[in-house]
C-alpha cells in the first residue's frame, strides 16, 4: 500500500524545511526574467541549478531540454512497478520583470523573509509552487519507505512562460514520446485565499484576432464625403458593439454550441466559497459589475465564455477636432474559450461573423494569433478526487473548487499528450503575481509540500 | 437705372484684366499662411497690402482691423443714396501651407501661369476670388457712370480662416455696429465644375464633441476580469453603433426636429447636375457609397445632418496581443447639422443621450468644441435670384444650385448681423484647396469679376 501517513510526512517536511528554505532562496536570487534579452544568461543558470537539484532529489533522468528560445528541465523517475499512472508535473521556472526602482519594499532578487512571507520575485510564481514538489516527493519516500514514487514521474519546467510560451508547442510536440502521461499536474496557479483551500478544475481557452478596415484611401473630409460613404471606424465600433446581444450573450451565431455546462453541482460549491463582491471589484480596480444575464461573477470570469474589446483605433486621436472620415481603423478583440469549444470552429464563425456585417466599400482583414485550448477535469473524476483528498490531509478542512478565468500552456499539454489536467497550487491571491512585493505566504508553501508528498500515493491506489 | 450694360462691363474688364492679374499675382507672393507662427509676419503683410490696393480700388474706409491673433481687412464704401442694401463681402486673405518639396509642379508662392490656369497657393482659396470683387466693383463704377457703388458695400476679409477662425466670433461681435448689413455675400465656395456654373445656397453648421470613458482604474487582465466588468472601449464601440439606425438615419431622440427639409424644386434641381457618381467616389477615394435610406448622395452631404467617427481609441493598440479589459477609451464625434437645427439644442441631446446609454460602472464626461451654425436662403429669395441672375448674365447659361456640406464661419455674420448669406465663388472643384499645385482658371476668375459687377446693381433694383 502507497497510502502515506500523515504522521511521517509532518516530521520528514518538519526536519528538512530550513534546508528546503534556504535552497529555494538560493535559486530565487536567480533574476531568470525570460523576457529581458540581457537576462538569457540567467535564465540559463536557473535551468542548471534546478537540474543539479532534481539530480540531488533522487531524479534518476534530469536533463536541461533546448528551445528556439530559452531551455527547460525535464526529469524523470519511473516507479520501478507496472499498473501506476504516469504523471507529468508543469511549472516554469522564468519569472516576470522586477526592480526595486518599481515600488517593492525589499529588493526582488534578494529573497528576504517579513513575518511568515518570504518576499521575492519569483517566490508563487513559479519558483516556490515547482520547488514543493522536491521536498514533497521526498517526504513521500521517506514516509512510505519507497526508494522511487508510487507514480512514474516526470517534471517539465519551462523556461519562457511569462513570455507566452513561444516555444513550449515545438517542444512538447517533439518531445511528446518522452513526455507521454496519464496526468498533469499543474502547479501554477493558486486557492481561493489563505482560509480556503481549493482545488481548480480547468482554465479557459483564448483566442485572439485584430480586425483591420479599411475605408477611403485616405481620411477624407468629414463635411465634404461625411454621410454618403462608410466609415471604417463606425464598422469597427458597430462590429464590437455587436458581439453582445442585450442579456451581455455573445451574439456570435453557434457560439455557445457544444459547450459543457456548469453543473448544478458545481454552481453550489462556487457559491459557497466566501465571494466579497466589493473586495473583488477593489481588486479588479473596477466601479461596477456587468456580464451575462443569468450567471454569477465567478461563473462568468471562470465558467462561462467571453469576447472582450482590448483595443480599438481609427482616425484622429491628438487633440482638439479633424473633421474626417478616417480611412482605416482597426479592433483587437480575445474570446475566451470554455471546454466544448473547438478555438479552429470559433475562428471560424468569428471571421464568417465578421465578412458578413462589414458593408460595401469597407475592406477587411482578420488576423489571429495564436490559440489556446480550454481544459477542464469534472469534479467525480478519480484523480481530481485524489488532488482534493491530498489537500483536505495538508490543510485538514474542506476544499472547495474554482477555476482559472485565464488560459495556460497546460492545455496544450492535456492535448499532444491526451492527459487530464490536474492543478495543484497554495499560492494566494495577495501573492502579487505580475506585481511588487511577489510573496508566498511560508504555512501554505509547507502544506504544498505536504499535498505533494501525499498525492502521489493516492492517485497510484486510484487511478490505475 | 442701376442694371449695368453688359458690353460696358466687358470691355472695361477686357481692358484692365492684365493689370488685375499683375496685381493678384503680387498677393499670391505673399506667403500668408496663417497656420505658421513664422509666418505671421507674411500674414501682415498681406493684409497691409490688400488695405492698400482696396484704397486704391476707391473704397473711402479702409482699415487693418487687430484681433488676438491675425489681422483682418475691413473696408467701407456707402452707395450715397437711401434706400440701397447694405451689403458686406465676406473673404479671407490668409493660405494653407505649401511648400515645392509637397510635390508641386510650380513654386506654391511664385505665381506661374499655365495654359489657362494661374497656380499658386491661395490662387483659388481664397485670394483670387477676394481679388475678383475689385475689378469687379470698377467695372460696376464705369459700366454705370456711378462714383459709389449701387449699394452700401462692405468687405471683411479675415486671415485666419485657415486655421479655423478662432478670433473671428470675437472680432464679429465687438464691430457688429459697423460691420452692419442686410446681405452677406461670401466668395470663399466655388461652382459645380468648368462648365456648371452654380450658386450655393447654403453651408452646414458642424457640432464636435469628444467623449471620455472610464472603466477599471488602470487596465486589468481580461481573463480575471473580462466578463464580468463593463470595458469602456465597448462602451464607446456602443455609443458610436447607436448613432445610426439600420436605415443610416441618427437615432439619437429628437435629432431630426424641426429642420428644414429639402423642397422638392430644389432636389429637382440637384438632379439635373451632372453628378458623376464615379468620379466623385473616386474624389472621395472611397469605395462605397453608403448614407441615409431615402436620399441622394448629394442631398446627403448637402442637405441633411450627419453624424460621423472622426476618431477613436482605447486599450492596446500594439503589435501582438494584450489581453486587458482597458481603463479608458474615448471616441471624438461630429454633426452636420441643416437649417432649423439649434446647435445648443443638439448638443444637449447628445449629452443626454450618453448619459442615458453609458452602463453603470463606467464613468462618462462629453467635451464639446466650437459651434458653427447651418444657414440656408432659399430658393426664391430676392437676394439670391439676384446672385443667380448676375451670374447668369456673366456666363450666358442656366445657372444651377449646389449647397456646401462642410460649415464655414459665414454663418456667424448671419448670426450676429442677423442678414442673409449668398455665395458668389467660380472655384471649381479641380481647384486643388488645400492640396498640391492649387490653380485658379483664369476664364472664371474673369466671370467671377463680371457677376461681381452685375451684382450691386441687381441688389439695389430687387432688395430695397
Amino acid at each position: 500500500m502507497t497510502k502515506t501517513p500523515d504522521s511521517a510526512v509532518r516530521s520528514y517536511i518538519a526536519q528538512h524545511q530550513e534546508a528546503f528554505l534556504a535552497d529555494l532562496a538560493d535559486w530565487l536570487r536567480i533574476p531568470s526574467v525570460s523576457a529581458d534579452p540581457d537576462r538569457a544568461g540567467d535564465v540559463r543558470r536557473s535551468a542548471e541549478w534546478l537540474a543539479e537539484k532534481l539530480r540531488g532529489t533522487g531524479f534518476p533522468v534530469v536533463e536541461v531540454w533546448e528551445t528556439d528560445g530559452l531551455p527547460a528541465v525535464f526529469a524523470e523517475w519511473p516507479a520501478g512497478e507496472a499498473g501506476v499512472p504516469t504523471v507529468l508535473v508543469y511549472g516554469h521556472h522564468d519569472v516576470q520583470p522586477a526592480a526595486k526602482a518599481d515600488g517593492w519594499r525589499t529588493e526582488p532578487f534578494e529573497p528576504t523573509v517579513v513575518g511568515n512571507r518570504l518576499h521575492a520575485r519569483g517566490a508563487a510564481d513559479d519558483k516556490g509552487q515547482v520547488f514543493f514538489h522536491t521536498l514533497g516527493l521526498r517526504a513521500h519516500l521517506a514516509a512510505t519507505g519507497r526508494s522511487a514514487p508510487a507514480v512514474n514521474l516526470k517534471l517539465l519546467i519551462e523556461g519562457e512562460e511569462e513570455s507566452g510560451s513561444p516555444n513550449f508547442g515545438a517542444l512538447i510536440r517533439r518531445q511528446a514520446e518522452r513526455l507521454a502521461a496519464d496526468l498533469v499536474v499543474v502547479s501554477d496557479t493558486g486557492m481561493w485565499d489563505e482560509r480556503t483551500p481549493t482545488v481548480c478544475t480547468g482554465m479557459r481557452g483564448k483566442l485572439d484576432c485584430q480586425i483591420d478596415l479599411t475605408g477611403p484611401d485616405s481620411d477624407i473630409h468629414s463635411g465634404s464625403f461625411g454621410g454618403a460613404v462608410p466609415n471604417p471606424a463606425t464598422t469597427a465600433a458597430e462590429l464590437a458593439a455587436a458581439l453582445h446581444d442585450e442579456q451581455r450573450r455573445i451574439a456570435l451565431p453557434g457560439f455557445y454550441d457544444g459547450i459543457v455546462e456548469l453543473t448544478e453541482r458545481e454552481r453550489e460549491l462556487f457559491a459557497k466559497l466566501p465571494f466579497d463582491e466589493a473586495g473583488w471589484l477593489a481588486t479588479a480596480k473596477s466601479h461596477g459589475l456587468q456580464g451575462e444575464a443569468g450567471y454569477s461573477t465567478l461563473e462568468r470570469i471562470w465558467a462561462r465564455p467571453t469576447a472582450e474589446v482590448n483595443g480599438v483605433w481609427g482616425g484622429y486621436t491628438g487633440p482638439g477636432t479633424k473633421t474626417i472620415v478616417p480611412a482605416e481603423a482597426h479592433l483587437k478583440l480575445s474570446f475566451r474559450l470554455v471546454a466544448g469549444q473547438e478555438p479552429e470552429r470559433i475562428e471560424q464563425t468569428v471571421r464568417d461573423w465578421v465578412a458578413a456585417r462589414v458593408p460595401a466599400g469597407i475592406g477587411h482583414r482578420v488576423h489571429f494569433g495564436s490559440i489556446t485550448r480550454p481544459c477542464l477535469t469534472p469534479l467525480d473524476h478519480p484523480a481530481l478526487r485524489s488532488t482534493v483528498r491530498a489537500m483536505e490531509r495538508a490543510f485538514e478542512q474542506e476544499v472547495l473548487f474554482t477555476r482559472e478565468g485565464g488560459s495556460g500552456p497546460a492545455a496544450d499539454l492535456r492535448d499532444v499528450l491526451g492527459a487530464t489536467v490536474l492543478f495543484l497550487g497554495i499560492s494566494v491571491p495577495s501573492d502579487g503575481w505580475h506585481s511588487v512585493d511577489e510573496k508566498v505566504e511560508l504555512d501554505l508553501l509547507l502544506k504544498g509540500v505536504e499535498a505533494a508528498a501525499y498525492l502521489w500515493g493516492d492517485l497510484a491506489e486510484n487511478h490505475r
